[in-house]
């Protein structure tokens, strides 16, 4: 029996994870966590009977007591009921699907309860990898990803020498807006951006999935994940998201994982680990796909990956500052507040700004997302 | 250092691992086979100073000798003398790189003197997989195919629970007359068919890609070499050669391995298994590529490829009928004795009348070859 929290439930990498659950049975829902979507939250609980829950919200958690007040369940709220949900005696494996970097502490946290991680939360290695790796290292805690790409990266790299890989090929779907140009690109929509061709993501992804930014963490990830140089990770455009990425050797042999656009391979393979389970949904079917694709990736149109390549070799906090100044473009993007070509130019704008911290504690971290933040409602 | 004998070093497979050779200067030869190639011969030995060669045919043995009669190099013949080369104490390594049914008895030698064994040689597993995978796992030695697809299958199985997998998808390239009807292909002649798209290879080898045999061939083998039940086994045709196959996992998940095709990759592979050596002679540049396609084979029109699959459903000495019938159609074709449809139909007529025999010994199994030769000389 795997028992086990997800961080971030009523999420979309959360309730898929559930999906998996339904689907296992040896997987046993300890805790679960929501910001404030209490209505999927009390679902959840009548569902998968968990021990114990957080609600991000003070106030949300209060009337989920309120509604729960005959059930046995325990809410808890905050970043300590976070930690505290992360770090349970009995839980086996956290999955943190949180969005943003309040992921980090709880999964620092979970590390030092020698908790298994399955990691949704991009920010938690974009922003504080320096300090998540060797602290998983120290803990000997493995911190298996969720993600198509990296997954695929993890499963390339199974009974090989890391010393032998060449180069690591991030596939990209390039987004909605592939192949078009920055005329074509003043006049996108909101709607238009969040209309993926591959995959049904949260708005956020969405986003930074048509900016290529999603691409760019996920380079930065890979680095601090796979203990690689920068100048060892390519990205290629892959329209059909079929080929989730790719590990050359040095002998010439690329190792590539392909398989249907679903998440819960990757959530399952992550809580499985090394094991493989059967969840066989759809078969994957080349014959009927017919081609797979592949381009380069426009650099000068989607200026985000070419910043998040600069902010990782600058290094410290400049991927903290990449990384919440496009937090905050985005959520203006999706207020309608700025038009799609001024995220990376919020996100340009703020790394200029930044003086970078070298080594950077958790607290530098944290400093700089604020920092970003004024910089940029001050600008 | 690793010490080798290659047997059948001047065919394609075996100049091709001496080019391997000139780039790892901790592989050393120490002995080498010919068919009748002398000419050659006699300049590998000069380049590579092995301690004994082998010529098959004994007046071309002797020759050899004439020529070489101030050398120290020992020359031996016939299949006493590959048997010599390959069990020779001071060897690590035999490299199988022979055609046809010869190279079984030296195969099996080979193992007993616990060698490491990579294999080139498709006869030896296709007739007399059922004795010679038991013999290897009996004396402990590692069989390593040098081919690019089996070579594949072994990479893209690094590391995973055999359990898990669910199919083996070959890849085939078509050959030079994919897309081609029935009707087309009764006008095609040995040049046409010698004309393969991708691989630069032997003749035999070359017209068995234009059948789709080879393809049936690599089945079998794989039956053999991964202990899978046939059912699992696909084939697809991928013409750009590029995939060179994959594994699909139960929980939906395929691993590939790709690369441009260069035989000196699988060749290097099977050395140093499980080592990778940096080789890279040309890089795989996916975005020149563009695109990697994929279609189901034609199997009313490719009727080698079910036949294979036939035989070994059919099992015991079916196989060695299947092949035996193969290479003696293929050879009158190579001497324009046949057409290019009549392949299949001599195969198909050798295996009807054909009354198998099961769990064959090695005796049954060499029995069967002259059985099918003489069946299809009478007919």
């Amino acid at each position: 029996m795997n028992k086990i929290t997800i961080l971030g439930s009523t999420g979309s990498i959360g309730t898929q994870t559930l999906e998996v659950v339904d689907k296992n049975t040896d997987l046993k829902v300890v805790a679960l966590s929501t910001y404030q979507n209490i209505d999927l939250l009390e679902q959840q609980i009548y569902r998968y009977k968990p021990k114990k829950v957080c609600v991000m919200i003070e106030d949300k958690a209060n009337e989920l007591k309120r509604r729960l007040v005959m059930s046995d369940v325990q809410i808890v709220s905050g970043i300590e009921g976070l930690i505290e949900i992360a770090t349970l005696d009995e839980v086996d494996s956290v999955i943190t699907a949180l969005v943003g970097m309040i992921g980090i502490k709880p999964t620092i946290e979970a590390i030092r309860a020698r908790k298994k991680i399955a990691l949704a939360n991009k920010e938690t290695l974009v922003t504080a990898g320096s300090i998540i790796m060797p602290l998983a290292k120290e803990y000997d805690v493995p911190i298996i990803p969720i993600d198509s790409e990296h997954c695929a990266i993890f499963q390339c790299l199974n009974g090989e020498d890391k010393n032998t890989v060449d180069k690591m090929i991030l596939t990209a779907s390039g987004g909605p807006f592939r192949g078009k140009s920055i005329e074509e690109l003043k006049k996108v929509t909101l709607e238009d951006a969040l209309n993926h061709p591959n995959w049904s993501m949260g708005k956020k992804i969405s986003v930074d999935s048509a900016t290529l930014m999603n691409k760019g963490l996920e380079v930065i990830e890979a680095k601090w994940l796979f203990d690689i140089e920068i100048e060892k990770i390519d990205v290629v455009i892959h329209p059909q998201s079929i080929i989730h990425s790719m590990v050359e050797y040095i002998d010439g042999s690329i190792i590539a994982q392909l398989g249907e656009p679903d998440m819960r391979i990757p959530i399952q393979y992550a809580l499985y680990h090394p094991l493989r389970r059967d969840i066989k949904h759809k078969a994957t079917n080349l014959l009927k796909l017919g081609q797979l694709t592949f381009e380069e990736p426009d650099y000068n149109t989607f200026k985000c990956l070419n910043l998040a390549y600069e902010s990782i070799k600058i290094g410290g906090t400049m991927p903290t500052v990449l990384n919440a100044a496009n937090e905050y473009a985005v959520n203006k993007f999706l207020n309608n507040k700025i038009a799609f070509l001024d995220i990376p130019v919020e996100v340009e704008y703020a790394m200029e700004k930044h003086c970078t911290i070298n080594n950077p504690t958790l607290e530098d971290i944290l400093e700089t997302e604020k920092w970003t933040q004024e910089i940029l409602e001050s600008r």
